[in-house]
């Protein structure tokens, strides 16, 4: 089964405390769409200008990511630049360009309106809605955000969380949304809030999923060289979403072998720029990488 | 096999953010002793005062812990006071009346120094070389610390790591130790500082061992109700040196559910003041909370 994912696509322009790398292929969809497409087919909803460079294109293509959902408009792709700590715990957005992000409407072209596997990565919650209006009868609906969201947009992630089956937010943002420090007492308030699996992400720490068959606390995959953590949690939803769409059985039963397999696929992010790493794996490395997680959480 | 723990004996007043409790029984090595007692014999070796409670010393009794290291010395019993913040995750201290425990020299009676099994809880590192010096030959040694030695006693400790198996410390202090930022990265250097097994805490993320066999995750046992955290590192290391002392077999072979058995203690002790719930408990309760743990984990 395909995975349909909508989201930003965009020039990163990364700086860590060793190294400086300009106009990376970045961007909530493009993060996801690669990491799924280890497992699934995946078709991308995004805008690019028309400054976009071809070999990103040619990057979408090699990873078999359908781009008929891809619209390429007059003016200058989204760009982002952002600076990391020492630590590389805390980052500081250096400048934002939307370009032709700032008027984006997601159309879908008809064939992508019966997809089954639907996530809505980070992006304006109005854009997820306005997929969301557009698909004729998802079975199982992703969404991720982030905190300007939460800040900006409340109400209208409000709106989103009954439509959506899944709910994924970092730590923080399950703080500041929910008021509540324990990360098991705000996953109860956000499955008030609508979604029936709500997953919290809290980086090297793991993720933690609530479900209706409880908890699961998925570990993040050990990193002795972290080199530039851009599109990590991204990456994990991606790769859990590619995993669903493709694994046999009830979604249930998947859940958890989905969210190792995006911890996986997030660890090779983090350990080149951009979408560096993830792009030179092979299904094979993260099939090693789990097995090397099961012996690691063994007991 | 029994297992001699030596560290602090004190009395806590604890204030949080919902409550007061003064005078509860406290100190690393009520803690661990308590902790370690669910699974092996415990010889304790620490000080108090005239003023200690009877009614602490019946606690100890009735946990059946061998109290002939205990000295009971003219003047007061270590007194600490704290408070945490509102999200439990930070304490200051408020009170220190160091006692009898200022002038404390832990001497063994001549049936413990055969001690196979000894656990250096969290007391000064000078006091735990003293420990060590009178013990013939213990087949397994672990150390817990703080950061106050690692401020004030740094040499004690670094002369201390290469006479122990097993370090354990959380991972605030392993970056002070090491300035590494990377836990894994941390252990690598505290390895080449001696100890063939080093556990890094982190608090409600759970722990990481690195052992001659590779790494282990081990995860914290999910609390909803987060009641009072002071001595959740004590038993946690407490309950681990107490399975290991009765566990049939290799050491390496049992490490693993060691770490998860003084998790669960740990997440018992989280939920009462002091050692209030710890005291309450069964060993079937834990053996409950170890099964849920493999349920929370599997994949």
């Amino acid at each position: 089964m395909s995975v349909l994912i909508v989201g930003s696509t965009a020039l990163d322009s990364i700086k860590t405390p060793n190294a400086e790398n300009p106009r990376l292929l970045g961007g909530s969809a493009s993060h996801a769409s690669v990491a799924a497409s280890f497992f699934s087919p995946v078709k991308l909803v995004g805008v690019v200008g028309e400054d976009f460079p071809k070999k990103y294109v040619d990057l979408y293509r090699r990873h078999k990511i359908d781009l008929a959902g891809l619209q390429i408009l007059p003016g200058k792709t989204f760009h982002w630049s952002g600076e990391y700590e020492i630590n590389m715990n805390n980052r500081r957005t250096l400048l934002t360009e939307l370009g032709v992000f700032e008027n984006f409407t997601p159309h879908l072209p008809e064939a992508h309106k019966n997809s089954e596997f639907v996530l809505l990565a980070n992006i304006a919650p109005a854009l997820q809605h306005h997929v969301l209006d557009q698909m004729k009868r998802p079975k199982f609906v992703a969404a991720d955000t982030m905190d300007l969201w939460l800040n900006i947009a409340l109400n209208d992630l409000l709106r989103l969380l009954p439509r959506v089956d899944c709910f994924v937010l970092n730590d923080s943002e399950a703080h500041q949304l929910t008021k509540e420090d324990n990360v098991f007492l705000a996953m109860k308030k956000i499955h008030k809030l609508g979604p029936k699996y709500v997953i919290i992400k809290k980086g090297s720490h793991g993720s933690i999923l609530s479900s209706p068959s409880g908890h699961f606390i998925c570990p993040a995959f050990p990193l002795h060289d972290l080199c530039d953590p851009t599109g990590a949690g991204d990456s994990f939803v991606g790769g859990m979403m590619g995993y669903l769409a493709t694994a046999r059985g009830p979604i249930e039963k998947n859940f958890r072998r989905g969210m190792i397999y995006g911890s996986v696929v997030a660890s090779y992010c983090c350990e080149g720029f951009g979408l560096n790493k993830t792009t030179k794996i092979k299904k094979s490395d993260i099939e090693k990488r789990v097995k090397e997680l099961e012996k690691l959480t063994k007991f």
